[in-house]
């Protein structure tokens, strides 16, 4: 997608102002949100913003997050507006002015009200999937939820209808003329990857690993 | 860090309760800052907060971020009370039961005023932080910024005396009596990778491709 010296300067310079696009189609929505391990949920208290990383899972039209019903906070959001934003980096952007370096990356906004998950029945489906869809196979083998552990854990929601996606993916635009000037540009891709699993010192020889799902790596 | 089998139970039960430790000394938050090449920033507008992923980085006791001149949302912060919060994922955590699955992270949240930087040297020093603190020796290669490039980007920042960390790094830790459930158990770590550097159609041949601050990797 590289502007190339054929480009017309124009079209260099168009492409060049509007680095980053916007998408609300759900597709495009949905593969960023299900690609994220964290999200960041940001909330208001007393005209304060604040930003919590959390981690997140959708489940159909509805973006999860959850935590200790201890939490004020998580208690504060709920009925209120929120944004949780996900975003992944996905390459440093070297132009040959500082003005146009840049970061390739994927986002999501998602504007919305916080809700509550009350039914007990509801909130073990939505944690099963949170942790199926990141350990597929994994619940069955779980010691089952107690009541308690299930009162001491807080689930909220809100809709996907106020979501957005912006992806910038162009690489390096530089302004037109400063393609000569001697220093290099480019990209430097960035990925995260996943390590060599550590077991627990209970874990006993030969037990099968868990298998992360790739698409879920934040 | 592993509570085992020799720990009383009492203590064991007293680091699950409290996964989350907060840290209050700047080299702790400072060494996560620096460690950062993302934050997000979460501001008010009419009573809905917006939370928005951008490059941060940290010049003594401010904490930097920019954008452009244009972006009606940037110059809606100017004044405002903000947060910015910087996350990493160090390592998914895995339990024997949902209840204990968890993320082994590092992040800082810091509270705080939006401040513009109007003086066009100290914008420009500022710049210069953010691009020699990524790639050391770029600065003096680039092509000197242009005055319509300084005026089109805005830099605001915000200081650090609200700035709190929470490390979660005590891997996994079962409910007393969990240990013999017969499922792995452990962590999984997570790191973020800088990929071969893809020049751009305009880079000759055997130009010295810009070091990446390893420190700096989000």
């Amino acid at each position: 997608m590289n502007a190339g010296a054929g480009t017309p300067a124009s079209d260099r310079v168009r492409v060049r102002r509007k680095p980053e696009r916007g998408h609300y189609d759900r597709a495009t929505i949905d593969a960023i949100l299900d690609g994220a391990i964290l999200g960041h949920v940001g909330f208001v208290v007393d005209d304060q913003p604040y930003v919590i990383p959390t981690a997140i899972w959708r489940q159909g039209d509805r973006l999860y997050w959850h935590g200790s019903s201890a939490s004020r906070m998580l208690r504060a959001t709920v009925g209120a507006r929120v944004c949780i934003t996900v975003s992944r980096m996905d390459a440093l952007v070297l132009a040959r002015s500082g003005f146009d370096h840049s970061i390739d990356y994927r986002s999501v906004v998602v504007l919305g009200t916080a809700h509550l998950v009350e039914d007990d029945a509801d909130k073990l489906a939505a944690l099963e999937t949170f942790v199926e869809r990141l350990y597929p196979g994994r619940w069955a083998t779980l010691r089952p939820p107690r009541p308690n552990e299930l009162k001491a854990t807080t689930v909220l929601w809100t809709d996907l209808t106020e979501a957005s996606a912006k992806i910038r993916d162009i690489g390096a635009h530089d302004e037109p003329g400063d393609e000569t000037w001697p220093t290099w540009a480019g990209t430097i891709p960035l990925r995260t990857v996943v390590g060599e699993p550590i077991p627990d010192v209970f874990v006993a020889d030969g037990m099968p690993v868990p298998e992360v799902v790739l698409e879920a790596r934040g």
